[in-house]
């Protein structure tokens, strides 16, 4: 293997064939950036064509207001979704499999929308669905068709964080649980919320950061290509 | 009201009239003394008629094999629970009430029994039903009609702690959720569960310390004999 | 039973049977939500006859002013407390049972007031005695006949949270604490009072999360109802 | 859907159907069990059919050894794996799928060794390649390729847990990851590993309960049984 | 003033002078020596005249009992506590002052005595009330007048800790608190009890380490000697 | 003794013969209340003469400065310390004995000049020595003739808190240890400091709250009182 | 050796002569004091020649833009770094060594700035290499030649902090390593890149406190001086 | 660069060039392993030349005494040191530098013995001091003249951890800093030294992991080695 290409900005050392390794195009962490960094990273990507095969693609996540307006200015077509704090600059590739993702309250609804701006940053399908906390267990019982369709379920969950484990006891599928920080007092913060999906009583349960729906989408779609490919594969 | 007596035996300093004050007769926490001091103390409040309306009971809770094996010697009736590690001795009053207490796994069940082994020393009739964890959630939902007869639920369990928070979702009875030991890791030696259940989505789950099904059985009685005593009054 | 039902609006997944299986009308929790979805949420519960026997009555917690201000325009005789944080729309039904609400100190207040809220908005009747803590330990002795008068107490408590423990050892009603966030350093945001309740010498002391006046307030009504429910059986 | 069948031991309550639910055979946790009543689940677990397709398997982990004793006694066929403290009795069906098992160092083994049992209890293949951690970092590149392979990669590392970023960094399959206890001081009994998975750099490891080798494995072979699951669907 | 002596024993580097420096003779801390070594210390300790004035005095806390058999052995007629774990060899000065040591249950009991032993090293009157704990508050009022006489009061609890915080709201002497490891669950080996007098509401707590009779005693001892040094000087 | 009298406001009830009972002026804690009922309180506790020997003086402390402003406004001769955040309105005792209060960097100043206000209000003598820290040992040693001449010393540190270990290893008074949140990182908040402090190597010293020079004044104050009491008793 | 000079502020007592025990000139950590403070402190330190070999040199940290400004105004020439926080005054010596500085991410720039600022001031050479991290491991290896002409490594991490222990395995030179509180969630404000640091694989990684470039500066300092010393020494 | 070798024996997988990259042959960590497998892995070292310069030279840490008499068996000149748990087979180089391990107390022995065999091995000289805690700080200054002829100074503390800051405020040479998990209570393992060793107030302190004798000599010998070549470069 020839060594990856390093896009050196001086204050970032970029890493545009981060798809050919990983599958998820390198993506601009905007939290500690200025708008303008931001933007010098987002086109550095995009000339370097750091999409998915190559392609003119480059997306950012924890965009704030004056970091959304500078990409805009800079690219008006660009997709920015405010409650996901990410923006998508350029195409693309067509989606492939399904992931589904669960929110256990209206609040949990931020982190499932990084989740599914990131499955699409990565190709891959998504679908969302809102406040079926287990505080009434019919709501998620209400859902198992849906679960039943998809290649993996992402369970978004702040408080007592219990949703992950009822959905895994009801499935076969991989469940990707994310706790958050909606809470308070011995919520610490999504402490407990991240505790509780580590020791869920049904097994399987697999567990990213407190609120980290970006790493989330990530994993849900390094599974769901994988089954793709195995579709794709089998096909031929 | 007169001063409340102290039965002071050197090394320990009884409460005699806490039956009068609490409801709960004094107990004996035999983890931090001899055989011997417990049988001491057990004998200091059979004499000082410690038990309810003055009766000569008393009981022992954390009673290891050697203490048991000193209870019997003395007292041949006592009645020892080996799995929840409590001795009564002398006859507690016919119970009132109906506490149901639910464990979610097959581990939790010496924390259960010693629950119910305190709801006896307290005159509260109990009913133990076990293994009832939400990883298959149709298991909690069989329960429904033995939650809805209690006068108060008690739930133990470890791991996750999830259970007492869909119990709370399908009742309107008070809920005791006792947090337990069970479990490896991020369990953290049951603080994951207490934390599941301090933030329960569910609200008014009410927790006691982890493994205390002694604190669990206490306030159970607390609850069903202030039913009880409402059901009394009204009867007369 | 037939299916609970489920009212959704989008954005959330209102559960208005909530209190037909749990006794405590749906609420809406504030904190997550702009003052619109906030008052969309309690139109559609009100709608929905989301109260105790079908009534039209809707309520919220953690309403900070802006929420106030909008519910107080739609509803202009809505009972908005601002010490409280809560928004009750329509008439709950007549108080049963009597809960007493007790308080460490003066900082311990808006916990204690959100409790007391609770607690009218699940039917259930409130009295509060303020800054009874155990520095001046005749304050709590000095309150006995309250407490003696009451179906359940709720002690309300920051810093070493030791209020719940000297009450319990006072008086056989079950008790409900709740640690407060009051108070710095080694208080830790709660967690002092939170592990000191836990391990109360007295036995019953049964806990809530920090801050959570919610969450104590629906566990008491719990227990006040069944307490009525069992005059009620009585009587009849 | 049926509702799923529950047999109940009186001491345990099992699970049978779990495998149609959840694709994973209801599995006997003996570390709070006695040998007999481990041997008495697993006895009822064949009986009921409790294994994929209704066949007659069941399994159990955390065995020590006077279990194991008692579980050979009574099949002497069964498989036991003493480092993986894992007994399957009863034929699992022909693995599906291929996971690598990869472990930082030789102490996280047993680790490993129940990822690997509990895959082949669920009928996925699994291959384990040990001790390829990142002080020497020429360890993990030579791996490339049967990393490249795999359905899924399961990570097993304590001490530091920085091998499954590095891993994830290099591939587009879905990573598990699993902190080990190894390690001590500031290893806090498997909480730095922990906390280094779930804050990886390399995006989208997925992260179970320290020493959770059961977890890893079923979640693994989640993965791998929805990816070969893809495959078939498109052979068809 | 001269430069403190320094004992070297190879193993060991002992502190003659401290004594004189601090008012408290030189310990020796034998949990982590072999009895031969805390031996060879306190010889050498007796040999360099280590107590007050001078004189040929030497002790050591947490002495197992090999240690204290060689103790015993070397020195018969040395003081030995087995409670405490305390070894005090020589005659310490005729006692001044009055300490009080109070403790909440019959567990904190080893602590106490070490606290006692210390205090009795250091030359200073210790009288010692035990299981005055606040579950049955009349306990604590009834010692009030033991209180008043002291010129400083020790109080030793577990669990819960709530005892120091309500005697300090009863009298106006030095409370030095100690907390106990006694208790399980959320009292964290002592963490909640921590806490607890870290946070008391009655001011003026102070507080040791978890266990630390010795540390308490000191601290008391430090207290009394200087209140006793006021009264001698006025007397001149 | 009779009964202490209680002074009811409403919003808070105040101990005036706190003073009698601990040596301590009941004081106001004006963090949690609104400049107004700051002032109601002292206005309170000045009517009921809460100060020693029932004189008319009260005092606040956690001022802010609007709280300053109205304090100054209603007692123009109130003496309000801004580094301290104190107010004390009356005039207290004249002070007996010497606290020396040691800080060990210029950031630590205001708790320190918290404890030395606390010290005023109870009439006890303090002086005040800034930046003694460890890093340069030699200062510490200069100070030794202030430590030699006083009856307790309050040792003031953040960050790593080595100070009062050092300061205990060179003299026999009582030492008083305060935590405090000067620091980042790894100092937690002042979790560093106040570990430091409860394990110091040189036994003896007292440790309070972070950041509480309020309860290390009152501590302080009630060892002065004791041993000022000492000197009065002997001179009579 | 004489005894070193203290310069008294009042608010602070300077350590003039630091520079000849530590070879680190005295700094003022700005972040407790007013911008006047820090003058005074710069102007008194100049004054007592604090710098290397008495020269006129005085240096902050943690110096926010109102200091910096009143540093500026008072001394046009002072280097101040706005990234790194820091103001020198007056000449540093010629720098004597290399230290490399590398960094994970983009966002650890201010701590390795702050790291750099303080060789400078120390007197030694430094050079930064920016957003290595090991995501992309061949970022890692590409900077093995600057790490190979090092006489030490500070490598600046946040998140997961893995990257001090890949470094630590591919070279012989020390290894300094700083965790920054970049990151979220489990990142628990830099404590899993401490423990990760603590526990790394790859032995004698040297960690110093979060976000204490600093403290790293310092150390590396101590190392590259020692070093200079050995090539000095050597070469009379 | 050629590719390192790898040393693949099925349960482990040896790195013999490490002592190529990072200057410490390969060790072997016994803990985890059985004393055969031990041996196996020494074995394989010593054929495979992992000491420096290719010699035949291995070594293990944590070696218990099952696995020192098989080590001894098979190499009957091993050289075993019991207080360090450390076996060294072959010779090591002869040593350069000089290294000064410092302990505060006894009990910190075992933790400065690793350090002192680790340097040896590593070709690294060292002196150890024992006993200078800082509780008689007289102790410390005493040491300053062999502090001032090293290298670098390993200092080892448990309890406080207040060591090492008292020594980098008294020199300028590199301080590498040990906490030991000796002492109880708050001192939680090892973590209150930990923190107390981050945070201290004099810059430059190094941290390695809790009781990790073996990592602070592995750094004190990257240091040492790199003025050592410091030196041998001059002389050339």
């Amino acid at each position: 293997m020839t060594a990856p290409r390093t896009t050196d900005l001086g204050f970032a050392r970029l890493d545009p064939d981060r798809v050919h390794r990983t599958g998820t195009p390198e993506v601009v962490y905007a939290a500690g950036k200025t708008p303008a960094q931001t933007v010098a990273c987002l086109a550095a990507l995009l000339d370097a064509g750091a999409g998915p095969d190559g392609r003119a693609f480059a997306w950012a996540t924890r965009v704030d207001e004056a970091t959304a307006a500078a990409v805009r200015e800079r690219w008006p077509d660009a997709r920015i979704d405010p409650e996901a704090r990410c923006a998508l600059v350029g195409e693309p590739p067509a989606p492939v499999g399904r992931v589904l993702v669960l929110t256990a309250g209206t609040s949990d609804g931020p982190v499932a929308a990084e989740a599914c701006a990131t499955l699409r940053a990565c190709g891959v399908g998504a679908r969302r669905v809102q406040d079926v906390g287990v505080a009434g267990v019919h709501r998620v019982l209400a859902v198992a068709p849906d679960i039943a369709a998809a290649d993996a379920v992402v369970v978004v969950a702040g408080m007592d964080g219990a949703l992950p484990g009822v959905v895994a006891g009801l499935t076969d599928r991989p469940v990707v649980a994310v706790p958050t920080s909606v809470g308070y007092g011995a919520a610490f913060e999504g402490l407990a919320a991240l505790l509780t999906m580590l020791t869920a009583c049904a097994p399987g349960v697999l567990v990213v950061n407190i609120d980290n729906g970006f790493g989330a989408g990530v994993a849900a779609a390094r599974i769901a290509r994988t089954v793709a490919r195995g579709r794709a594969t089998a096909e031929r």
